[in-house]
């Protein structure tokens, strides 16, 4: 039997994946379980976007161009010139979700075994695209007692080697909701043009920030011109998920002209999703306002509720809507399978992410979880006694 | 300024892409051109597959599972079984497009410099996804004079290495139109087998297949149940192109799982196009009969007016809707170019895509070029009379 590779053999599991036959058999037991493990939004995606592919004339659903058709990015371009982001359509590539934008990212600017240094906890799928691409991330801690802050820029100096071909950070955070202020982006900045490094920002949350800060991108900082790559989504912004639309954005012309060659390699990115995603643009503000609404206060109730609880720590999220939360466990993947499998409270139970596979330093945030604040705010205060009643009888 | 990768700089250019400023040009003169380049037929997506779309009720654009959702994956385990192709849908991760289920199989059976051979001329995008994976190409070549025939099972002998993982196909064959016969697919799980090697078969063209020849599936190789994985989409099979779902098809379980993993890290293919693609399994025969009639009076007309033409070679085609032509000129790249600048009868001109990017071995099929039949008939017989003006004309 023909073997398969030693990249496929070493591509990391999602943090949850072996939580899953749990989940089902909590199901099958007949257990209702909170979900707080996942980042699929409960929220509505808007109509306009929703008509818009409804109501498409299309009689053949054919490709469009690679880079994603015209007039979809002109108006991502003016979408971002209200955010002071000032791109044009030449700089953005269309991608099929911002996975595929940091697939083409990595692809364009690092080859075999170059590095590239991540603050972590950080979103988990970065280790499966550094696996695919052959190249190897390099950590950088941030900690649950700082909100998981930017570390000490002397930190990421020490790391830098000549195999360092960039810095990437997540902003907001997923899963530490952070939120960079406009000096860490800067001392950022900074750091990538002193050794000439690219900065990858996923941006993906932009718009969920909260208590008055305004996120500051990394494409706002001029001198960034050819150091800057911004990954984007439409799959939070509209709770959009399914659709797979993203882009890369890049003032650099050489990392398009790359990231290009990448993209028409796999044609087109899909039609129908563009055209929701182009529709998706006129989403009034008063859908986000309340959007906007909605997570602060599943935020402020679900953090007042755990904190609570005796022994837990919480970081206080500044955008997204995730949180790390510290737990008086020694592990807290065991926690997660003793709550599918052998807790409940009412026959409710709760599903969470161990936080360990959001770091890639080994041993780090053992006793961490991730949790997602996207269900409804009594479910969330369901889930989170189910928690407290869990940690008052759990022992390990 | 930061650098690129080694990577992105050796990613490959399509083989019109160097063509497609001259297009432009064209057209800026108000010149007509019959693209004959390209692969995005002309024929109407079934209404079943469209409707579909339309009277979704989803009101969360969500993620569905990363394999793909059950329902559909079913119901193209179903569809297979009518084709003599027995999986389950254990055996299918459904993805972003035939290109992202290349991906995988590479990714998931090939390490850094790993060896793929492949009979040439073939699909271009091949070198793009081998670039990307950090993987080589070993090209066989296959001949003109043979219809582009499997070579003899010798030549894929000599070529095997210690890092020769698979061989790949695509039957029937972009851009050569050709079809293997049982007899040859025999050939080729014999030689996998005894090198212990996996049988990659790119079969999305399994519908377009003529003069009453059946296509026969590497899955259809009881045998080859650890060895095969079969590459498919629903692209040109339903004229969709820009849906971008495709799948992956193996039985050997440790393809699958690993697959799942590349797939997991993207999340999940696109949402939309899952519902537009399992309506379109509905599709009545009627559609593909017509289709099919309609290629086969195109082929049948292209080939035709083509052999009238001086010194021009043609390879019959017994699926698909491409051809390779071989022209009484040294270079068929300048040729092409030299139709968009500087000919015209009665301001019309064509486009055909020159064949050496299809081979991967220097200096051949320089004098071929590739013509895609997804042109209206009268279209068809305007553009051959145009290049058989052309040649009559040309000196190079």
């Amino acid at each position: 039997m023909p073997r398969i590779s030693q990249k496929g053999e070493s591509m990391p599991q999602s943090p949850i994946r072996k939580l899953v036959p749990y989940a089902e058999m909590a199901y099958k037991k007949g257990k209702t379980v909170y979900h707080l493990n996942i980042g699929q939004p409960d929220i509505k995606t808007p109509e306009v976007a929703l008509d818009a592919v409804k109501i498409n004339s299309l009689d053949i659903l054919a490709y469009t161009r690679s880079e994603g058709s015209d007039e979809y990015r002109q108006k991502i371009a003016d979408y971002y010139g209200k955010h002071d982001i000032h791109v044009t359509k030449e700089d953005i590539i269309v991608t099929t979700g911002g996975s595929e934008a940091l697939l083409f990212a990595f692809g364009s600017i690092m080859d075999i075994d170059d590095e590239i240094i991540i603050p972590e906890p950080f979103y988990a799928n970065y280790n499966g695209f550094s696996t695919a691409s052959g190249v190897n991330i390099v950590p950088v801690i941030s900690k649950i007692e700082d909100n998981f802050a930017l570390p000490p820029i002397e930190e990421f100096e020490k790391l830098i080697t000549p195999k360092t071909k960039a810095i990437l950070i997540c902003n907001p955070g997923n899963p530490t909701g952070y939120l960079y202020s406009k000096d860490e982006i800067k001392k950022l900045a900074q750091i990538v043009k002193k050794h000439d490094l690219f900065l990858i920002a996923d941006e993906v949350y932009r718009e969920f920030t909260y208590d008055g800060v305004t996120h500051y991108s990394i494409m706002q900082e001029e001198d960034l011109k050819d150091h800057a790559i911004m990954i984007d989504s439409v799959s939070k912004r509209y709770s959009m998920c399914g659709a797979r639309i993203g882009c890369l954005v890049s003032r650099n012309k050489q990392v398009i002209s790359t990231a290009l060659k990448f993209a028409q390699a796999r044609l087109s990115p899909p039609t129908l999703a563009q055209i929701a995603s182009e529709a998706a643009l006129q989403t009034p503000q008063s859908y986000f306002d309340e959007v906007i609404t909605e997570y602060v206060e599943r935020r402020n109730l679900l953090i007042a509720e755990l904190e609570k609880i005796d022994g837990v720590k919480v970081a206080k999220p500044k955008g997204a809507f995730y949180c790390i939360v510290e737990l008086p466990v020694k592990n807290a993947d065991d926690f997660a399978q003793w709550l599918l499998e052998s807790f409940d409270v009412n026959g409710e139970t709760v599903m969470v992410a161990p936080a360990a596979g959001f770091y890639s330093s080994p041993n780090v945030g053992l006793n961490q979880i991730r949790i997602a604040y996207v269900l409804q705010k009594e479910s969330l205060i369901k889930a989170v006694n189910i928690l407290k009643e869990a940690l008052k009888i759990y022992k390990d």
